[in-house]
């Protein structure tokens, strides 16, 4: 696996069931959500710009994407909340299973984030975020093309302790 | 990552919490629980009889292990749920990494099975089980000492469609 096959097999819609467990209260979240990943030109301008701001040469970048996502949470019931994130692989020139994942925002905080990607054996996709106050641990997998898991945990910024852990089943629409 | 370190992390008290995706139905579960993992001798009887039922020779059992679980669903408030299974690993001669898990009872369906099991290069625990109508795959992992990981997806006995992803965060009492 690598992240052009990677990106690839993840474009399109997909219908997500998200549940996060606070760990330290043992509080449950449920989230249904839509999930829309499409595919932006390696001369967006959007790129080019999270290209400069990370000081990355667009040159060396790796279909970028958009995610934007639209659902509702049982903790907001009628409520609904959206959003949409810009994704940009800069792969390792000399290594293709390994890279960096440019966001203009993250998930755990609305701020822009560099994270550090791999690809462990089996194909799963491992992502590592420093932010501030806070890192996160992502691993997305394929069952089958039209299914993807991702876990996702929300740890302090030492690494040691794990606040929150979430489960994603996506299923293509 | 072998299945001796394995059981012998695995070993202890953990509270649970389990969220388990109905992916047709879009339906959530909620779980809660307490679970027990308690060595057992290889020369336990309850370890003998699970080997001769299956013809395995009790000399080839690694770390055999009894697991007890004691709940409750938001499908049925107030409602407790409890059980105990007993576990015996039969590694690979020639192989550490791999092997088969006996059973006396399966968590998809109360009747025993055996499992194939193998541990990936991130030390990741895999565990595939076939019943009479339907296949789990079993991945579990430890994110530190204390935290534990496991997602089990129920399949059509084909392996083609998924018919349930559960999460569990597993915390050390």
């Amino acid at each position: 696996m690598d992240i052009t096959k990677f990106v690839e097999n993840s474009l399109g819609q997909w219908r997500s069931q998200r549940s996060s467990h606070n760990l330290a209260l043992t509080y449950f979240e449920q989230v249904t959500s839509t999930i829309d990943i499409v595919p932006l030109a390696k001369d967006d301008s959007k790129v080019i710009d999270l290209c400069k701001s990370n000081e990355i040469d667009p040159q060396m970048v790796s279909h970028p994407f958009r995610m934007s996502w639209e659902g509702e949470s049982d903790w907001d019931e009628g409520e609904t909340f959206e959003g949409t994130t810009i994704l940009v692989p800069v792969p390792e020139p000399d290594n293709p299973q390994a890279g960096r994942l440019l966001r203009d925002q993250g998930y755990a905080e609305t701020i822009p984030a560099i994270g550090k990607y791999h690809f462990s054996e089996d194909g799963t996709f491992v992502l590592l975020t420093a932010y501030d106050r806070a890192a996160a641990e992502e691993k997305i997998w394929f069952v089958n093309p039209n299914l993807r898991m991702r876990v996702s945990l929300i740890k302090t910024s030492g690494g040691s302790g794990v606040l929150t852990a979430s489960f994603s089943s996506e299923i293509r629409s």
